[in-house]
């Protein structure tokens, strides 16, 4: 998987708590991906998207998943996203030219239904009732 | 926990996405969970936080506890949503009448960072390589 660079997109926010989440998760993610892995904001913060993309250059690899933190689709992901990858919206697939390479790009589901996520939420109800 | 309710908070979507997320974690968190459960919205989608605490009318919940299903704080889960639930921005308690009766309103953190919703983001990303 050297050759998979991960692409961490987050919403963005004029606060800094996004920012905060998807550097701390992409740290994780790096943990168990052998890749590059660089983070992305598809608004309000930097890098936007494309120079998320653009920090792939020279790490040689061959494919870039764009892996969007959110919980579950919406116009961001559906419409918005693979708008500023540069990927067909239906494919959720295409290319890219990252110094001067030609690099397939995927864009990655959001996070979606998982037991886990309950599991948390309730741990969150718990700790407000403390 | 029969007399706390649980007010599951969604962000709102124009797709249905975000909708069958929310229901989906929700029906999760009733397993896990005696009292009742109902979930609300805080744009676009009903019922909205005004009406989700209404819908607690008739349970005889003592609490509740507003859960917002969002990855990190921001905007939304620090001054919107406290203020649709009628709660203090910083304490993120307050009281609520519903039914004729008052009730406290807690509002929970954020999902957060966690190991969990790292290795579900792994999960995406293999699974946008197959």
């Amino acid at each position: 998987m050297k050759d998979v660079g991960i692409l961490v997109l987050g919403h963005g926010s004029s606060l800094p708590y996004n920012r905060e989440l998807v550097e701390s998760l992409a740290k994780m993610i790096s943990k168990n991906h052998s890749g590059p892995v660089r983070t992305a904001y598809l608004n309000m913060n930097h890098p936007d998207i494309k120079e998320g993309l653009a920090s792939f250059a020279g790490t040689n690899v061959e494919k870039i998943v764009a892996l969007p933190l959110f919980l579950a689709h919406g116009v961001h992901t559906r419409q918005d996203i693979p708008k500023e990858l540069g990927v067909d919206e239906q494919k959720r697939r295409g290319s890219a030219s990252i110094g001067g390479k030609e690099v397939e790009v995927i864009c990655a589901e959001p996070l979606g239904v998982d037991e886990c996520i309950a599991a948390l939420a309730c741990k969150r109800a718990e700790e407000a009732l403390r």
